[in-house]
């Protein structure tokens, strides 16, 4: 064997223990998140912490920079190539910030988390204030660390969804803000209104839980490498390739909550479950973006999940797990209730028209934040102006405004454009899509394979093989474009609220 | 701070360490015991290894003999130095195996269980030979490195029964075979048999858990502190002191399965809840031994759950959870049911009585074994006849013969005897309890707490604090007696059968 030979062989092994200590973390994850005992979460958090520093330090090891600089140089390999330029990447980045002040800010990191929470239960922003500047702090150090061509946002952005600047953000956000708005008051005038009320009632969790997992059956959602469980704030989460779960919240008076939450986890864990196996054991054996991942979500949970064809094919898989009174509602009236349009406080309770002005907002603040335009002292103000600004309501306290999000908490600053790029990636995915196949067709048969066939070609069995602007224009000829969201939700309010 | 203060405080961090790499271990056999899809098992057994190697990398390092060798001498801390004591056993019995031959023994350990699942599903013993035969002679190799006094099986015991030898257990075995095979010839003698078919019937999996959780929750169980989930093969395990987690199995034809498996584990489940929170971040914080952890699984099980007071006050809680069948038995009938004695070939699904017999032979039989007098490829016959000659039956096939147990095929020689040493410590505990406490009006009264503390105080805390020989001595003042274990099984069935 030669040198090189040798090198991607020990670069394997190497990989192999860092994604070890991953799968570890990830465990921990969703055990403390689905079901840890009260009491055991102290010992545990520091056997998380105890774990990442540990992966952290294979991340940023002269090992790891060694394999990096030899197989950069020499290896032919492309699948190596890419791995190893995604290690690169995790290392410069880690490298870049001095390891004391990486250390300082983990600990802030957790340190507001609990104080944000208290913040928000007390309802009170000054409790908040002190740590969020200094997190605010902290990122634009990192930012400078890191580096960026035309703006100090460009440099956090980069760390959830790669290739996208606030060049293109600010290219695309406002004409889709005023789409979105402009509609919004369409449908405030329209005199047609759809009753939610009649979705009302008592929903039992057991049976909740049952139709949960005949949909995700329904999906491709393979059980044999996946599992659902309950929990407050839902996620999927990859232990590995063969065993990626699904948590949804069960919520007794409102089964909208499970069951639009379970298909959108189960989106974001089809993507997972169909990666190429040849990339398992690597950083590439993940979703190549928050955005592009989020796409994969939004397209289960909007795109088919909220459909008339949907409706039509599983209305009566839901009648019969649903309670009495539901019973009786006409399609129509069911249909037109799960999509009512209504301004709110709350961004993960948000309908899929006003959701992408949410993130329009805390983008905003974001970038005024990091750019030193926005003073955190000024963010309950300034929110509450947005909210009524894009959406027309203004929130009675900072508990259900600016404090409702964990993000900034724990430094996610970056990350929130992530869900509307999402948003806009699935309507162009789908709009390629309906060019290949009957979807409409598709969903109101209940056979989803050949979508389910479709995303894993073009897009899941990549992981990051491929940024994610490279998938989107490899898959739809053409870069980011929003106007195919905004179509979408035209066409489809049109409909419900006749415009 | 002098050098041995800092010494102690570098040995407690990396004890922490140690610890995590425990936590995690755990955590991971518990998901693979009662959550992991049946896919992601290959990937996370991968995990497991190298999470196991860290562990044993610690466990040997040149850093952890340091610390032995300077605080052994120079510590004055009492914990300080039963810590370091158990921490050089580890170090000791794992570097006297040359790490060749560790490995390779790890291996054919994985190898062998796979193997011998496949034996026992095929009833065919002669694929499981040749690997039960190398298990055995690494055992043999493995007790000459360890060293012993008087019998090459001591070595092994020492792992599971510190302070226990052969010549121990050649004292009690015998005297306590004649007394049980007697009380059982006198049983099958009798004319007053119980009625088992009374306990007949379909008893759901959701109305067997609700009775678990409601017998764990009057056991004094934390269940803030832990949890009950549902496996194939029962098991107690603790992730950390303040997350003792219970698991057990339902089966719906048979609910005694899940009832006194419940109890036995919530027994464990006791013993890992109580352990002095001092000792926590420590390898002190542990059962002392297999046999007292037993005891404390049997005393719950057998001297609480299976006594006539008990079903006294607890037979309305469980009427509310069981099928309408079993709500017109009466409670003598079912408390005599659940006690019937029966010469069968299951070890573990063995009544009171019968259960030391099986263990018996198969210490008698790995004795010989390990010594040399018997050869594996006589086991199946040996087997037989030993059923036959301590049980009067005869096992029909190997599966349900020397197939059975899981032990041997992971190298588990030495680990049988704690079972029925558990057995007499509980006996002798009880004994001991019952002059300080009326256990059973306790009992029939329903308040499990003074019985609870009575274990905390004398056992639970110590953790490995003390040995399990010095808590027997500590606790009863006599050294290890099974008359306790006769004399109580003796009134117990001479009340059931009228002798």
């Amino acid at each position: 064997m030669d040198n090189v030979a040798q090198a991607e062989k020990d670069f394997k092994e190497l990989l192999k223990e860092q994604n070890a200590y991953r799968e570890t973390i990830m465990l921990t994850h969703w055990d403390m998140r689905t079901k840890i005992p009260k009491k055991g979460v102290e010992q545990r958090s520091e056997v998380v912490g105890f774990l990442s520093e540990k992966l952290h330090q294979i991340e940023t090891s002269e090992k790891m920079k060694n394999f990096i600089d030899v197989l950069k140089e020499h290896s032919e390999d492309d699948f190596i190539k890419k791995t190893v330029a995604e290690c690169e990447e995790i290392y410069e980045r880690n490298r870049k910030i001095p390891s004391a002040e990486f250390k300082e800010y983990v600990m802030l990191q957790s340190k507001s988390e609990s104080i944000w929470q208290e913040a928000k239960e007390k309802d009170d922003f000054s409790l908040f204030q002190p740590y969020l500047e200094q997190l605010v702090e902290y990122n634009k150090k990192f930012a400078n660390y890191w580096g960026y061509k035309d703006h100090i946002y460009d440099a956090l952005l980069d760390n959830y969804e790669p290739g996208v600047t606030v060049k293109t953000l600010d290219q695309v956000f406002p004409d889709l803000r005023k789409s979105l708005t402009g509609l919004l008051d369409q449908i405030s005038a329209s005199s047609v209104k759809p009753d939610p009320s009649v979705l009302e009632g008592h929903f039992p969790k057991e049976k909740q839980e049952a139709f949960s997992l005949a949909i995700l059956e329904k999906m491709g959602y393979d059980f044999s490498s996946g599992r659902l469980d309950e929990t407050i704030h839902p996620f999927a989460i990859a232990l590995n390739q063969n065993d990626v779960r699904v948590t949804t919240n069960y919520d007794e008076t409102d089964f909208r909550t499970a069951v639009f939450g379970t298909i959108h986890e189960g989106g974001h864990a089809l993507y997972e479950q169909n990666i190429s196996k040849s990339l398992a054991n690597t950083p590439l054996s993940d979703g190549t973006s928050m955005g592009i991942h989020e796409s994969q979500s939004l397209f289960w949970e909007n795109f088919v999940g909220r459909t008339k064809s949907f409706w039509n094919s599983h209305y009566d898989l839901f009648k019969s797990f649903a309670p009495k009174n539901l019973q009786e509602v006409p399609l129509d009236d069911f249909y037109r209730a799960v999509n009512e349009v209504k301004p709110s406080f709350i961004r993960i309770e948000a309908d899929e028209l006003t959701y992408p002005l949410h993130i329009m907002i805390r983008y905003e603040l974001e970038k005024g934040l990091i750019n030193g335009d926005i003073k955190v002292a000024d963010l309950p103000r300034l929110w509450n102006e947005k909210m009524q600004e894009y959406l027309g309501v203004t929130p009675p306290n900072d508990r259900v405004g600016v404090l409702q999000d964990i993000h900034w908490s724990g430094g996610d600053f970056g990350y929130f454009p992530s869900y509307a790029l999402g948003y806009m990636y699935a309507a162009q995915f789908n709009h390629t899509l309906q060019k290949e196949l009957d979807v409409d067709r598709q969903i109101a048969s209940g056979n989803f394979t050949p979508i389910r066939e479709w995303l894993t070609k073009n897009i899941h069995q990549y992981g990051k093989m491929k940024k994610p602007l490279e998938i989107v224009e490899d898959v739809t000829n053409e870069k980011l474009n929003s106007d195919y969201l905004v179509n979408y939700l035209t066409e489809k309010y049109t409909d419900i609220y006749k415009l």
